[in-house]
This record gives structure tokens, sequence and C-alpha cells, in this order.
């Protein structure tokens, strides 16, 4: 198992040197400057990243994690418990939403139980990093030990080997009442303002949410500088692993294209033990769920799709791989204007 | 030649039976109703578009057409003019933003000359529709004669064969100016609302721009009812081909995904001469040039892509057919909760 606090310090600052070339580069390409917008800043985003001032991205990897909820059991969640162990079997086959997204995108689906509820048949595509059974109902008790939310964030950490570009997803039924209750934490905002329909809940289910949420908070103040303590509080499996990914991708330059809301609050609880980490962070979407928008906000960061997805599973980071993927072979294949031969400005 | 009046009425009512199935199978697959967002709206759309619920994007074409602007001897660009013929050279050689871009999408790029300046070398992969030498400065005369226009959108009628998806794209110096005067007769905008900095004109560039385009709507009068009026008095020849790549697409039932402002303009002067034909278009982003959301506007479409791009050649609409592409392989490839064994909402 990696150590946490021996994994931090290797998350250092960027390469500016490489993103200056790059910067400079982009310049130099047959095209006015600055006019692809948005892919010119991830292109020079992932070289200061990287440190490459040319980075090619060959092996994209999707971390698509799973964990069950106690909380679900306060009926949060427009589906029952067991789905989340029904999608896993989905995503081996191969059949599920993000792995149709993720052939588009030429990348890898890493498919991991790092809580399920249930038994999982083993699989040789599944991995198996089961830290407990599910989380305990925050309402009541925290959802995990501080032992349990460690041993998820290192497991995560050491699920990162050698990717080019690396992406979070989850899966995890009521686990967007765990996110709520995270950026509620770390955001400061309040709980009704973080909370929404998830997989599409009711008014009534959403007031039992919202209720729930608070419940939590007033029992077990989490303290926001502390994101292990959030994290064990009011926090789930999946998301420590994610949380994890992050740091561990950091730690080894890698950039990190963030999926929705669950991925957001994984990315605060990664920010609060290193603070540096939302350098190497690019927001693929903004989620529909009304609480991504602050999540983002506190970590500083502008998502490159507004799609209205709200599915998870890693689904809108597929799809925003493709635009980093651009962005990398725009830097790397486009001729320059001497090399092209092509008049400069008047 | 094809005639323009005998493929304007094939441009049908879309197939909302299709459209039906199609929705009823996204309600039917592994996820939240709706939490694909757009990527769902989008699925239907094609569905509807091919008459197939369950559309599959094999052949993907991007056109981009390219020719040269009279009005670009006002100083209103900031390349010389010969950089259109340049250009074209790079897109043959595949170097140029929109190959790379056309790459990473699986796509074709089809090069057309409208009416470049100067003599293209012949090149297999260049087509040669060559109207005219460039159109006549808009400023003292119309750009072409009423002949020209119809030849231009005929032209790029005939250029549609049996794609799956069509994408537009543009090269000419100078035609953002032609395209901010369309947008200004279609939309009823002032100019200088519609008017933006092109390529990276400055302050002094952007005021004469403005007056040359204002100069040619109170000269030539354009009659907004008239498609083909506007495109031969403010038009240019790489628009009216686009104009009828839209059209041709449209009355073959295939997917139009539009690239930016230029494109935008070939699409008013296309809904001008058959209304129907938006139903037919995705838009892929939103411009940085400031008339480009009138148009959108006009053309009442929502577009998919907000990434500060202004490049033109397709390069947004490369980007885009990627999300279109995955929206039809999730309505395809996805299991449905009866194949997975999933169970459904509580």
């Amino acid at each position: 198992m990696t150590e946490l606090f021996s994994v931090l310090p290797l998350i250092g600052p960027l390469d500016e040197e490489a993103r200056a070339r790059a910067a400079s580069r982009l310049e130099a390409l047959t095209k006015p400057p600055g006019s692809l917008g948005r892919l010119e800043e991830i292109a020079q985003r992932v070289a200061a990243i990287t440190g490459a001032s040319r980075p090619r991205l060959r092996r994209k990897v999707i971390y698509t994690l799973a964990a069950d909820h106690g909380v679900a059991s306060e009926g949060v969640s427009a589906y029952p418990q067991e789905v989340t162990a029904q999608m896993v079997a989905t995503f081996l086959r191969g059949r599920a939403a993000i792995n149709v997204l993720a052939r588009l995108a030429g990348a890898e689906v890493v498919v991991v139980d790092m809580g399920v509820r249930r038994d999982l048949p083993p699989h040789p595509r599944l991995v198996d990093r089961k830290v407990a059974r599910g989380t305990r109902n925050f309402r009541r008790e925290p959802a995990l030990t501080r032992d349990e939310a460690l041993s998820a964030l290192e497991a995560g950490i050491a699920l990162v080997d050698g990717a080019d570009l690396v992406a979070t997803g989850d899966m995890g039924i009521a686990n967007t009442a765990a996110a709520s209750a995270i950026t509620a934490v770390m955001t400061g905002r309040a709980v009704a303002e973080v909370t929404g329909r998830g997989t599409g809940i009711d008014e009534e289910a959403w007031r039992r949410k919202v209720q729930v949420i608070e419940d939590a908070l007033a029992r077990h103040r989490p303290d926001p500088r502390d994101g292990v303590d959030v994290l064990a509080k009011v926090g789930g499996l999946e998301i420590g692993g994610l949380a994890g990914v992050i740091l561990g991708a950091a730690s080894r330059r890698i950039p990190v294209v963030l999926d929705g809301f669950v991925s957001g609050a994984a990315a605060l609880v990664a920010s609060a033990l290193a603070p540096r980490v939302t350098d190497y962070l690019i927001a693929a979407h903004r989620s529909a769920e009304p609480g991504h928008g602050a999540a983002l906000e506190r970590l500083g960061l502008v998502p490159l799709l507004d799609l209205g997805m709200r599915l998870g599973e890693g689904t809108g980071a597929a799809l925003a791989m493709l635009l980093v993927d651009g962005a990398c072979r725009v830097l790397d294949e486009m001729a320059t204007f001497e090399e092209a031969g092509v008049s400069q400005r008047a």
C-alpha cells in the first residue's frame, strides 16, 4: 500500500518552461494566434503538467470506481442499491454508456470494486480493492473510520500506473448524497443549494435527501481543512479511491480529466490534502447537478463541455478526453507558417 | 449541374416515428432517463433526420470550401490574400488544424476550390469547382452576379454524395466580412453588432471593416427574403458552396454539423431558400465572432461546444462530429435494463 503522506510532497509546481515552449509553438502554427481558443489553453496546460513541449497522449485510462453507500437506506435514490453491483457487471460486459464512450475516445476503462456491498464474481477485468462492504449510513454514524478512508485513498493512489492521460468515473447508488455533503462542507454553501435530484428523485425524496445530509453535518461536524476527516464522516469508498487516483496521477505528472459531480467531490477532498493538485485537473463538463458549479468554482476550474449530462461513470470525461487529445495533436501535428510556406500577418 | 429549384422541394419534414423509436430505446437503456443530456437530444435528432431508429455514422465528410474575396483589398483582414491559396496547399498536405482534427474524428476532408483567386496546381485530392477568381469588392459592386451565386449553390449541392454525417468548413481571407454582411441582412442586427476581429485585426481595421459593410448594404440593399440576392450582393463563393452543401445534404436526409460564423452565414442563406433546412443542422460550437450568436439565434440552434474557437476550416465541426458520433453509438450500442438484468427504478 502506498503511503499517502509520502505521495503528497511529490505534487510539485507545473513546468512553466514546457508551457512557454508549447505556447511559442502554438503561435508559430498555421492559424491566427489564439484562434483555437480553449484547445490552445489545454495544450499548454498538458505541456506544463507533463513537462513535454509536444505531449503525445498514447495511453488513456478511465478509472471507474464503484462502491455502495449506507445512506441509500434513507431513500435518497431513485434506484435500489443492488444496481451498483449490476452496473459493475454491465461495465465488465462492455455494454454501459462509459464503455461506448471510452471506445470512441480510445481509452481503457479500469473497473474497480472499492466497496460494493455484495460479493462480486471474479472477472479478469475487475480490479478488487474492496475496503469494506459499502459505507455506514452517515445520518447515524460516520460513513467510514479514518483508517478505512485512508485505505481508500491509498488504494486509489496505487491504481495509477504509466498512463498519459487519466480520467475519473464513479458508480454508486446514493453517491450524490455523499458528494453533496462533501461539497457543502468544502464550499460552505447551504446543503439545499448543492443537492440535486441525482438519478431522478421526486420533490419529496429530494427534501428527505437534504434533511439527511443536514442531519449528518450537524452530527459529525466534518473539518473542511482535513480532507480525510470529511471523507470518513460523509464520503464514500469510490470517492476516496478517486481522490487517490487524482493524487497519484498528479504525483506522476499525469493530467487528470475530471468527470462530473461525484468526481468533483473527490477533487475537493484531494485538494484539501494537496492544494496544488488542482493545477493537474481538467474539468470535463458541467454536470446538471446543482452542486457541481460550486465545486468547480472552489477548484478554480472552467469545464470544457456543458451538455446537461448527469450520469457519472466517467462519461463526460470520456468525451472531454477527445478534446484534450485534439488539443495535443494540434500542438504536435500542425505545420508552422515557415514549414508550410504560408505568409504571415500583413 | 444540379438544378437548385428541383432540390429544394426534396427537403421534407423529419421522420417523427424514427425519433419516437429512438426516444423509447433511450428510455430503456441502462442509465437514468435523460441523464446523457444533449447527447440524447442529438441521437433523437439524427434518428429523425435519417429515418433510422439506430443510425450508424460510418462515413463522415467535412467539406472545406475555399474562395477569395474582393473586399480584402479594403484592408479588412490581418492576413494577405495569398494565404487562401497557401492554406489550400496546407490542407492538401494534411498539416492544417482541420486535417489534425478530422483524423481524430475519423472524417474525410474534401478540399474544394470554389473561387480561389490564383490558379491552383492540380492535385489528386483537390476538387476544382472554381466559379470565378474570387468575388468582386462588394463595397463598390455586387460580389457576384446572380448566375455566379446560383452556380456556387448548385456546385455545393452536387458535392454531397452518400455520407452518413456531413460537416461544413471554410477558408477565405476576408470572408468574415461577407459573413457579417449576410448576418446583418438576415437578422436585422446593426453591422457593428455582428462584426468581429476575424483573424485578429486592430481597432482601426475593425472600424474600417464595419464601414465597408455598411457602405455595401446601403449601396446594394440585399433582400433578406431572397437568399440568392443576399449571396450575390455581399456573399462569397465558398459561402454559396456551403449553402449548397447544406441543402444537398438535407435533401438526402444527411445531418449537417455546422462549423462557426462563416458556416452560419451559409446556413442563413440556405434557410432563406428552404426554411425547413434548419431541422437538419447541428450547431457545432459558438464562435468567438460576435455575429455568430445572432446567426444561431435566427437559425434556432444551440451549439454543442463553446471553446472560444474562431479558426474556421471546419475545426469546430470536426470536434462536434465526435459528440454526434458518441450520441449515436450510445443509442446503438448500450444495453437495455432488460438485456443487462439491471433493476429498474424503485
